[in-house]
């Protein structure tokens, strides 16, 4: 064994406990999705829209990660779906043993569709596998077009990349193309979404990729079963 | 900042490196393959017969991991491609470091695809990220069906699982469809891949996935310099 591993017992633990998160969530064919972004990028205003667009057809519950408040958990409520605010305590980042423990608090087993909406944080969150089956990224254009050169490791990790509020586009200097191209030179297999919550431009290419990753857990979930 | 990134100085600076050399092949367009598995599931064999069969249409280059040999080299050398050996000197694995270094020994600009063959491990290979664009891991069918299980992480963060000596299938009790069905568990988009280096069954299908594969950083590469 090489000395690293050794030394971070605290990081090795995580893992572990992510993988037990992910064997739960597969065993009930759960599709869960990891919202990372910076502050501010629209993750709570994308999960309302989301969850007020899919929640007749999909039954959905939400994880909201926060260092101290339960302001987002309060505006999911409304919703009328499952929330459990996890309060980080000032750590920067959810990891697997806060998801395990926030997993007990939900009715699993009549759910299809878990979000967890991370803290607001490029960094962090990124180096910390959950159990989920998807990371989803939002990078909004207001944010800047360098963004993947900065924080590669949130590109390189993620399944799909939303560039949200794409409604202010006209008003910013953000090239779309470079964006996609830089992240995509991080990870050749990144899905690339652009939307706005505002307008609703690209928001049915948004619940239809949902639909798909879902479809895709389910369906390996009931090949195990059988 | 939390205190985890703080106390592993040496991880956080190794992928700090990976993403140098993420950066570097990107801006190639070299393709790179990081092999991994246990020992003896046939990944120099496998490695053999692919640059035999592609050498004529894809530029190959290798580096060989190995504690103390170079036995893997040697073999690699006689099909006339560049190969860089790097023993790690006891570790269990390959790191960015060690990559980074071999990178400079290699002719890149005149590579198509680059393969590391990392050191005979299913556990610690998979914790840290060379900057290679794919990670293919090799389950030869003599291994046993229960991997998945035991060794998730790999299987979590491979691109490719190939199931290897196909053509001893007959000759144990290896599960295919539960392999297969316990490695989607774990990523919902694992491609998997079923041959024989020794019947050439299913051998077509890997090479056409690395054309696939390979075409896809070139273009990307090409759409970055227009």
């Amino acid at each position: 064994m090489h000395d690293i591993l050794t030394r971070t017992g605290v990081l090795a633990k995580s893992t572990e406990v992510a993988f037990e998160n992910r064997e739960t969530l597969r065993d009930l064919g759960l599709y869960t999705v990891n919202l990372m972004s910076a502050p501010g990028a629209g993750k709570t205003t994308l999960l309302e829209q989301t969850i007020a667009a899919l929640r007749d057809e999909l039954r959905i519950g939400v994880i909201e990660g926060d260092m101290h408040t339960r302001l987002d958990a309060d505006r999911i409520e409304r919703y009328g779906v499952p929330v459990v605010q996890v309060n980080t305590g000032g750590s920067c980042h959810l990891d697997a043993h806060q998801v395990h423990e926030a997993l007990h608090h939900l009715p699993l087993t009549e759910l299809d569709l878990l979000f967890i909406e991370n803290v607001g944080n490029l960094v962090c969150p990124a180096e910390f596998d959950l159990g989920e089956h998807d990371r989803v990224m939002l990078l909004s254009v207001t944010e800047g077009h360098d963004k993947p050169r900065k924080y590669p490791v949130m590109f390189h990790t993620a399944q799909a990349l939303l560039l949200t509020k794409l409604d202010l586009l006209p008003h910013v200097d953000f090239d779309a193309e470079a964006a996609e191209r830089e992240a995509q030179g991080l990870n050749i297999d990144l899905t690339v979404l652009r939307l706005s919550c505002r307008s609703g431009e690209g928001m049915a290419g948004w619940y239809d990729w949902l639909r798909r990753r879902r479809a895709r857990v389910a369906a390996l979930a009931a090949a195990r079963r059988s």
